[in-house]
C-alpha cells in the first residue's frame, strides 16, 4: 500500500468486492478466497467447484459488475466478534474465510499486521488493541465480505476496469492445498490510464520473455530436470556471460577480486550466521549418504565469504577486502510461484562483499553507487527510484547508534552527490544495517528492484571477524553486501522484455550475419571474415571479440533477411557481386542500409553503437 | 597389479607379511586388517588397541623386520576350507580376518575377483572354480596370514624398504567402523631405487599442495563449511580462472560453445539416464521443504546437456553440436578419503559434450586429441601414457559392433597420427562406448590421469535424442564426453606440486611486483605502471592483462626481494634512482637480473616466457 495512492487503493479494493458480488450472482455456490488490490488492478481467488472460468465468461461478469456499479450500492462497515464472524462464514458456506478467521482466533491478540500480509493484511482486520477480538466486515447490497477496508463510498465511485486473465493459484500459495481460480483485472481512476495500461500489457504479451526465450533460442526447461531450473543454450549463455563479464569488469576496475565457493555447506555455517533460525525451513537440505554431516544448498553467499576473509590475519593496510563472485544460489520456491526465468529455484547472483573499516564505508558505498549508475546507463535502463532504508528511534537495531548515524549520513550525502533522486524510509532498515535499493523502469512501464547496497554490522560480529588497526588493536570490520544485476535470470527476464529481444550490439548472442547474394562472392566473404575475426570491441565490455555467422544457403536474399530479422540480429552485412566489385559491403541495421568500404570496415565495427 | 612388475609385487607383498610378523612379535595382541602392495611399497592396517604407533617405533619395527629377513624364512602356501580358516581366525583372535572370511563364505561361489578388489582381491583367494569353497594361506616362520599370494621364495628375497608414516584408516574405509592404524612403507628391488623414491617423497613433502596452498594463499577450508569443500581466495581463483579460460579458449577455437545448467535436478533425469540404478546411493540427495519433488546434486553434467540438445529439432546441417561448461559436480565422498583439494566433494569439471553423427566421430576425437596435446605441452606436463579402452568379443557391450569397430579404428588411427604412444586394452571399455585416457607425469615422478575422451552410444538412446539426416530420416547421434584438465581442483593439486608453486608467467596470480629502492622514484613508478596497465598478453591465453603490485613499504630491498620470492612471484621490477636516471628497470627472475630500457618494457613483457 506504501507506493499506491490511497484513493486508487480503495477503488481497486472496492472493485474486487464488486467482482466477487458479480461472480456470486452468476454462480451462487462460489467460495471466496482473498481479493487484494495489485499494482495495476486487483484479483480475487475463487473456488467455483467444477466450473472453469474462461475468457468467454469475462463479458458476463463485467456486465454484472456494471449493473452493480449502476446500482450505486453503499459500502457499509461493521464489526463482528470472531465467533459471530465464524457463524457468518459457516452460514454462508465460506470455508476459506472460516479458515482465515480460525487462524485469526488462534493468533489471539497478535497484531494482524504481523501475520502474513499477503493473505491477511488486505482482507482481515482484528481490532488488535481491544481486549476482545473482533473482525471487520464490509457490505454492499446483498454481498458481505470479511475485510478491513478501506473502500470508496459506493459502487459507482470505482473508475475504469477490465477483466484480464484467469490463472490457477493454490490457496495460501501452498501446492498441498486446494487449487483456486485467480481472476485478474486491471483498474485505474480514468479510462485513459486504463487504456494506456492495456496497451502496455498487449506489448508486454508480445515481449513475454518466455515466448522470446524460445523464439530466440536462449533457454529451455526440461520436465526431467524440473521447473524453476532453467538450462541455458549457447545463445542464452552468451547473454549471461557478457552481462556478467561487464558487471565484474566495472568492479574489477575498483579493486574487486573474484573468489570461489561451493554451493553447499554444513548447516553449522548458517547456525553461526543466524540464518538457520530465520530461514531454516526455506532451505534445500542436502542429505549425505556417506557421512553424518548435515548440509544445505546455499541461499546466499555472505557466510561463505566471511570464511575467506577469516582465513588469514588482516591488517588495516589490507582493508577494504573486496570479494566478488557470480554464483548460483538455491531457493526452495513454491512451484506455483515459479515464472519463466523471472522467478527460479537456481538464481545466479552477481554478488560482492566488502569488508571494510567504519571510516571506509562512505568510500565503498560511493563507488558502488557510481558503478551502478554507469552499468544501468550503458544498459539503457534509467533508475526510477532509489530508496534509502534507514533506522528509526526504536531499539530493534543492532550496533552502535553513532555507527548507524555516520553510515546513514554517508549514504544520503553520496546518493545526493551522485544526483540520485532518493526517498528516505525511516524504520525500513533491516535490524543489521541500513540499505539502498535501486529500482529501474523498463520500456513497458514497469519498475523492478535491481541493485542493492546493504550494510551489515551483525555478521562480522557473529563470525568474530577482525582486523588489526594502526595501533595494533583488534577491530571489527563492517560488511557490505551488494549485487549489480541481482539475479542474472531475473535481470534477463526484464531485459528481454525491455529490449523485445533486440539486444545492444555489444551484447547480442549473434552480433552480425553475412548474407550472400550468390556463391560467386565466396572469396570476397573470406576476405571480409578475416577482418571480422580481428575486430575486438573494447566498449563497454573489453576484449569482446565479434560473434557472427555466414548465411550461404540457397534461399533468396529476402528470405535470408527475414531469417536474420526474426532472430533480431543487430547487423547484417549483405554481400553481392556489385559489393565485391566495388570493394565494399552493404550494412543493414534497424536504422536502414548503408555502404561501407572494405578498407573502413574494421573501424566502422569498432564504433558501432547499434 | 596390471601396472606393476610381478616380481616387485611379490616382494612388496612379502614385506607386508614380514612387517606384520615383526609387529606381532613386538605387540602379540595385534589384530590385522589388510596389507596390500602399493605403487611404491606396501601398507598394513593394524589394530593395536590402546597403543598408538609413532615414528619413534619405526626403528624397532624395522630392526625386527631385518631379523626376520636374516632368518630367511620360507613362504609356505596352504589351503584351508572356509570353516577351518574361520576356526584359525577365532583361535588367533584375528577378528578382522574372521569378518573377511564370513563375507567370503556368504559370497559362496562368487568369484573373489568380483568382490571389492581393494580389500579382498589382494589378501583372499577362494578357489572359485572348485565346487567347495576354500581360502588360501601363506606362512613364514611362526606367522600365518590369509592371503592369495604371490610371494617371494623366502624372507631374504625382498629388496630394500623403509617405514614411512602411519595414518588413521577406517576398517574397510567405513567411518562407522573401527579406526585402525595404517602403517606405510616404501619398497623397491634395489637400494638405489629406494633412495631415489625417498628423495622424491622428501621433495613431494616440501611441495605438498596443502602446505603451498596455505603459504601462497590460494585456498582455505572452514570447519563451518565442511571438509572436502574448499574456498578459493582471490589468488587461487585467478589460477582457476586462467586455467579454465585457456582450457575453454582452445576448444572455443574448435567451435565449442558454452552452455549453463543448474547443480540440481529432479532424480527423474537420472532414472531416465540409468545413473540412478548404478549410482543412486552415491548421490547427495536434496530435500525440498516446499514441494514433493525429489532432487539430487549433479555428480556429472551429461544428462543435463542432453536436455539442451533435445530442446530443439536438429538437422544434419547443425551437427556436430559442441557444448562446453565448467561447473561443479558434487560427489558424496567418504570423509576419510578427502585430501586437500586433490579429492573433494565439490569438484569443478571443465567438461564438454559433443553430439555428432557416426561419420563425425573421428573428426571430433582427432580435434580433442590435438587440443589435449597443445594444452599439456603449454603446461609443461608431457603425456606419460595413453590407454585406449576398447571392447572385447564378449556380448556385454551396447550398440552395433560395426559402429564400435569403426569408432575404435578411428581412435587408434588418430592417436597414431598424433604421435601418441598408446596401449590398447581390449575388454576395458565401458559397456556404453570405447574410451581414451591420458596420463601425465609430473616433476616428482608421479603419474596422474587427466584427459578422457569417452564415446557413448547409450545416453542418446535412453533420452531418445535424434537429428534428421539429408534424406529426412531420423538418426541417433553419438555422444562424446571429454574433459581437458578434469577436475580443476585435482589438476591444481598436481600442478601446484609439479611447479612447487612457481607458476608460469601467464598463469601466476601475481605475475610481477615492483620493488622500489626508495620513495624518490614514485613518479617514475607511475610511468612504469602506465606501461604495465597497457600490456595484454596474447599467448597462450588471449587478452590476459597484467597482474602486478607495487611494494613501496619501508622494508629494505633485500627484505622486499625475499617477500616476493616467498610468494614465488615470477618477475620483479626493481626500481631505484639510478634506474630512473637511466630510464630503465632491473628485471629480476629465477634466471637472474637484467636491465630493460623503459622504452622496450612493453615489448619485453609481451614476449616473456618465464
Amino acid at each position: 500500500m506504501k507506493d499506491m495512492d490511497l484513493e486508487l487503493y480503495a477503488m481497486r479494493h472496492s472493485l474486487a468486492h464488486i467482482m466477487a458480488s458479480a461472480v456470486q450472482r452468476l454462480w451462487p455456490e462460489v467460495r471466496l478466497g482473498i481479493g487484494p488490490p495489485t499494482d495495476d488492478g486487483f484479483y480475487y481467488d475463487l473456488d467455483l467447484g467444477e466450473k472453469t472460468l474462461s475468457e468467454e465468461d469475462f463479458a458476463r461478469i463485467e456486465k454484472e459488475m456494471y449493473k452493480i456499479i449502476k446500482e450505486d450500492q453503499a459500502f457499509v462497515h461493521s464489526d463482528k466478534s470472531i465467533d459471530e464472524a465464524l457463524q457468518w462464514a459457516k452460514d454462508s458456506s465460506q470455508t476459506y474465510k472460516q479458515e482465515l478467521l480460525n487462524d485469526l482466533k488462534r493468533a489471539g491478540t497478535t497484531k494482524a499486521s504481523e501475520l502474513d500480509a499477503d493473505e491477511l493484511g488486505t482482507v482481515i482486520a482484528a481490532d488488535s488493541d481491544a481486549a476482545s477480538d473482533s473482525a471487520s466486515f464490509y457490505t454492499n447490497g446483498d454481498f458481505t465480505d470479511l475485510c478491513r477496508g478501506p473502500h470508496v463510498e459506493s459502487t459507482s465511485k470505482v473508475g475504469a476496469f477490465k477483466l484480464q486473465r484467469v490463472a490457477g493459484a493454490y490457496w495460501r500459495g501452498d501446492e498441498k492445498k486446494a487449487q483456486m481460480q485467480r481472476l485478474y483485472a486491471v483498474a485505474f481512476a480514468t479510462k485513459e490510464e486504463l487504456d494506456h495500461r492495456l496497451k502496455m500489457l498487449e506489448e508486454a504479451k508480445k515481449r513475454d520473455h518466455r515466448k522470446l526465450g524460445k523464439e530466440l533460442g536462449l533457454f529451455t526447461f526440461s520436465p526431467l530436470v524440473g521447473s524453476g531450473l532453467p538450462l541455458f543454450t549457447p545463445r542464452g549463455t552468451i547473454l549471461r556471460d557478457k552481462l556478467n563479464q561487464y558487471s565484474q569488469q566495472v568492479r574489477a576496475e575498483k579493486g574487486y577480486q573474484r573468489v570461489h565457493i561451493p554451493h553447499i555447506t554444513k548447516t553449522d555455517l548458517y547456525k553461526m550466521s543466524g540464518h538457520w533460525d530465520k530461514f531454516g525451513d526455506e532451505l534445500f537440505l542436502v542429505e549425505s549418504q556417506e557421512s553424518s554431516d548435515s548440509f544445505a544448498l546455499k541461499p546466499m553467499n555472505c557466510p561463505h565469504h566471511t570464511q575467506i576473509f577469516a582465513s588469514e590475519p588482516r591488517s588495516y593496510r589490507d582493508m577494504p577486502q573486496k570479494f566478488m563472485e557470480t554464483t548460483i544460489i538455491y531457493r526452495d520456491e513454491k512451484t506455483g510461484e515459479l515464472h519463466g526465468i523471472e522467478r527460479v529455484r537456481a538464481a545466479t547472483q552477481d554478488d560482492c562483499h566488502v569488508f571494510c573499516t567504519t571510516e571506509q564505508v562512505g568510500e565503498v558505498v560511493g563507488e558502488l553507487i557510481r558503478v551502478a549508475k554507469e552499468v544501468y546507463e550503458t544498459l539503457g535502463l534509467p533508475f526510477d527510484q532509489i530508496n534509502l532504508s534507514f533506522r528509526d528511534d526504536s531499539d530493534r537495531y543492532y550496533g552502535d547508534a553513532t555507527l548507524w548515524e555516520k553510515a546513514q549520513g554517508d549514504i544520503e550525502r553520496l546518493a545526493k552527490e551522485n544526483g540520485l533522486d532518493c526517498r528516505v524510509d525511516p524504520g525500513e532498515a533491516a535490524f543489521y544495517g541500513p540499505k539502498i535499493d535501486f529500482r529501474i523502469a523498463d520500456a513497458i512501464g514497469r519498475t523492478t528492484q535491481t541493485v542493492t547496497v546493504q550494510l551489515d554490522f551483525v555478521q562480522p560480529e557473529r563470525f568474530g571477524l577482525q582486523y588489526t588497526d594502526a595501533e595494533g588493536n583488534k577491530q571489527r570490520p563492517v560488511m557490505i553486501h551488494s549485487t549489480l544485476l541481482g539475479s542474472l535470470e531475473r535481470f534477463l527476464s526484464v531485459y528481454i522484455e525491455h529490449t523485445a529481444g533486440r539486444f545492444p550490439f555489444w551484447l547480442a548472442p549473434e552480433q552480425l550475419r553475412i548474407l550472400t547474394i550468390n556463391d560467386n562472392v565466396a572469396d570476397y566473404v573470406d576476405e571480409v571474415t578475416t577482418i571480422l575475426d580481428e575486430v575486438v570491441l573494447m566498449k563497454p565490455l573489453k576484449f569482446n571479440t565479434l560473434r557472427y555467422s555466414v548465411d550461404t544457403s540457397n534461399e533468396s536474399l529476402g528470405k535470408k533477411i527475414r531469417n536474420a530479422e526474426s532472430m533480431k540480429i543487430p547487423m547484417m552485412l549483405i554481400i553481392g557481386p556489385k559489393d565485391q566489385a566495388a570493394k565494399e559491403v552493404s550494412v543493414r541495421t534497424q536504422d536502414g542500409e548503408q555502404k561501407v568500404a572494405f578498407s573502413e570496415l574494421a573501424d566502422f565495427l569498432q564504433d558501432v553503437q547499434v
